[in-house]
């Protein structure tokens, strides 16, 4: 895969929030999903807050350093695109997006050189119909109908990952990683393994009818190519075949 | 848009979970992104827990009761397909998956009336290497390279919506076939064929030195759960074990 450079992130706005937990768990899960940038409105308890830098795990020295605003307004007046986070169904004229449907336009505005956000209300009340009013939609999530109660950072986790899910989603895929030391079996390999298999289960008279023999050889040949067996394992697998066979041998149980 | 019934999920398996708090921020955002079944294995604290309840707004009401187990084998035994979500890259031979290709996997599982679930390692250490193995595959998430420290409770978090977010955004599409009369094994199924496996290689003298035990059968473990194994699969190997140890109608070599 080829490396890309840390990509632009939308702006974290917390309008009014309550709990410094909540701060310190936001910033958290945000610096994970490569979000820099977390805006504060009022937040109740003041900033600093001891509790926010205990529940952070260190994020807030990866951050750019958190800005405090009096008013949501004020946090978002440099911003081009900003979409509020909220659950609640509002009487309002503005589009709803789910996150995955979100997530493009704000890196659109991104990519031309703009500024863009992602506002979340208060723990308790949520964000004022002002405050969403100012915003360019609504993102909502697909919670469940009959309990619809998220935590604020909870909220936060889940669009600051589906906003990375978006923008890795579109770099070039990334092949299944097979360590080097540990390629695959040819197909010789595989097939030799099977006629040693097939050869000790013969001698064993597993075979039962023996015009069984070649439908029960291919449901095992099946299952094992399922499996994309590498060199080792199926020098394991011989390994074990010849553990079993001639085990049975020496130890004569019959 | 079509209405569909509440759809069967995942159950959520938490492994030796420590703080309560976790537990309980678990159980309200997985009930938000409708999941219904929660197993613990081995709580710290004991279960019941006072602040797990502090913490759930309300979930563990409208979940199926919680269920206990001793070992994370007992608490999986029953299902057919797991994911270990970790963000550690282990030198193991398991498919790794984002929350996005995973899914749709475990979706097709629970539409063949098999059982599927997620299983999430303890805050501090993750999970252990004999726990992923017993795994079909592990979902790593997007995280940024130099901040990968996801809390418990966000991790669940983003499975939980990417569980949700792909059952919502796509409706009923023909599911891969897989024959009801060819239903995948069951964990516990697939245990006691490697227990079988692992008793006769023993008698054989195959574990040499004996601390390879544990090591030689993860191996054949993880070889044989990227194989999906059906549940006739399972009966045919225990066959070719049986045959390979015992013979049959007493070919004994000896």
């Amino acid at each position: 895969m080829k490396m890309h450079k840390e990509r632009k992130a939308p702006v974290l706005i917390l309008s009014h929030p309550q709990m410094g937990e909540n701060i310190g768990s936001a910033a958290r899960v945000m610096r994970n999903f490569g979000f820099r940038e977390l805006r504060l409105v009022s937040p109740r308890d003041g900033w600093p807050n001891e509790k926010a830098a205990s529940l952070a795990a260190g994020a807030f020295a990866k951050l750019a350093p958190v800005r405090v605003f009096n008013t949501t307004s004020a946090a978002i007046s440099d911003l081009h695109m900003v979409f509020a986070v909220t659950a609640r169904m509002r009487n309002m004229e503005k589009p709803v997006f789910s996150p995955a449907q979100a997530m493009p336009k704000l890196a659109e505005v991104l990519a031309h050189e703009g500024r863009a956000g992602l506002l979340f209300g208060p723990e308790a009340s949520g964000l004022e119909n002002e405050e969403v009013a100012r915003c360019d939609g609504i993102v909502t999530y697909p919670v469940a109908a009959d309990f619809c109660s998220l935590n604020l950072a909870q909220a936060v986790a889940v669009a600051a990952y589906a906003w990375r899910a978006f923008i890795t989603q579109k770099m070039p895929t990334e092949p299944e990683v097979r360590p080097d030391e540990n390629p695959l079996a040819s197909k010789l390999e595989i097939d030799n393994m099977l006629e040693h298999l097939q050869s000790e289960l013969s001698a064993a008279g597993f075979f039962f009818p023996v015009e069984k023999t070649t439908v029960m050889m291919q449901n095992l040949q099946n299952l094992f190519s399922r499996s994309s067996l590498s060199a080792q394992e199926v020098r394991t697998l011989r390994g074990v075949i010849k553990a079993l066979s001639q085990g049975r041998g020496k130890q004569g149980r019959s």
